[in-house]
């Protein structure tokens, strides 16, 4: 029985990314401050797409050849300077995103995003505590071997990502096989910290809630730690993110 | 006052030690499950030294050219054909080890030493459960920034080298600074196994757990999860570990 389950991995850092088959995989981006929280928000809000760029001119090129488009992204934390906008989910309410597509430049999740797609993926969807139930409901009923990739900040492994990755293995983890000590760390965390995931991160000091917080970032942190509050699906097709769920 | 305590970071696993700089810090090799738990019993008993070796014929051709030498090592968790004695810390009793020099070689502690070394680290020394409070003590009376370095399986984060990691902190974490999610998580997870190591790897599911229970290594695992049965510190010299305390 445990043999015909398909096998869940945590992938801690990009930078242990090359360790993994991610062919005929699943591969979770998770970049929960605040990457993935922002793409799930604007498709929930009716972006069209989200297309991940890896360089800032990268955003501005395609920015101005795309009608309608709207060019953001942060380096460091902060909007990038040339950007019209940053990386908070709530500067794309409904009414500003609705039909248009988002070019979004990050440090961290874009590029793994384009790492996973490089080695091939199976699938390349994203994560984030507003999309939890969505995430897990598709990786179950897919039934194929899944990685949950967390962004980390530069490479160094991040206690949010690694949260996110526990929750999903808290909620369907079961139906997988985890030959996985990441996995299981993960999870362990997510267990002590799921009561009040805020308090957590204040309590643990960590690094990525003190730089947001120094932005005045709180309510931010507080959205992007609440599960299900956009839950919808987004896929990338090889160049844009865009919800699979109706 | 913050700013005059050194720095403490981990490294969950090898492929992440680029991350960081080594220079001016001591880095701590943390292979548990049993590398450094072998070495510092070893030492603990009275050999003269422990020559660490990459590969297998290196530790053979190493072991034919130094008199009354042991040549020892595991590959995948078992002896490594051509060599006389694996990786157990009870395969060297006084009897048999005193005064002479075990060259040794791992699947991963090894490997992580002479990264550190060909990176400029400033002191290296080997920590395991059996030489906790010797590590403890000599990071503290040192005063360098740390970093705690976990030799993982095959640059895999494992859950026993980690909780080595949160081991140390939760003794000596105060007097450093810590900006680092990987020793959040560390003292975390060390804390909510610290009463009972075994039965969290047991339950934990724990890879190298299985992989020894399997070999029939209960007794081993025991050992080396159990704190200060061998109470010296294993310092390199750039070509051999040798005890630094009386």
């Amino acid at each position: 029985m445990t043999s015909n389950r398909p096998s869940l991995h945590t992938i801690l850092s990009p930078a242990l990314l090359h360790l993994y088959d991610v062919t005929d995989s699943i591969v979770v981006i998770i970049d929960v401050l605040r990457a993935t929280s922002t793409i799930t928000t604007a498709l929930y809000n009716g972006a069209a797409s989200v297309i991940p760029v890896d360089t800032v001119s990268g955003a501005i090129q395609l920015g101005q050849t795309l009608p309608d488009s709207i060019t953001a992204g942060e380096r460091d934390g902060r909007v990038a300077e040339g950007l019209a906008h940053g990386n908070s989910p709530f500067e794309y309410p409904t009414d500003f995103v609705r039909g248009r597509t988002l070019v979004l430049t990050t440090t961290n999740g874009t590029k793994l995003l384009h790492m996973a797609l490089e080695k091939g993926a199976g699938e390349i969807i994203t994560g984030s505590f507003p999309n939890l139930s969505a995430v897990c409901t598709h990786l179950l009923a897919s039934n194929k071997n899944v990685l949950l990739g967390c962004a980390a900040w530069k490479d160094r492994v991040n206690l949010e990502d690694t949260l996110f990755a526990g929750a999903v293995i808290d909620r369907i983890g079961k139906a997988f096989t985890m030959n996985c000590d990441s996995s299981h760390m993960a999870h362990s965390l997510y267990r002590l910290a799921k009561d009040d995931l805020f308090g957590y991160m204040r309590d643990q000091d960590a690094s990525h809630y003190h730089r947001l917080m120094n932005y005045g970032l709180e309510k931010d942190i507080r959205y992007c730690l609440t599960p299900d509050g956009a839950n919808i699906l987004p896929v990338f097709d090889g160049l844009r993110l865009v919800n699979k769920l109706p």
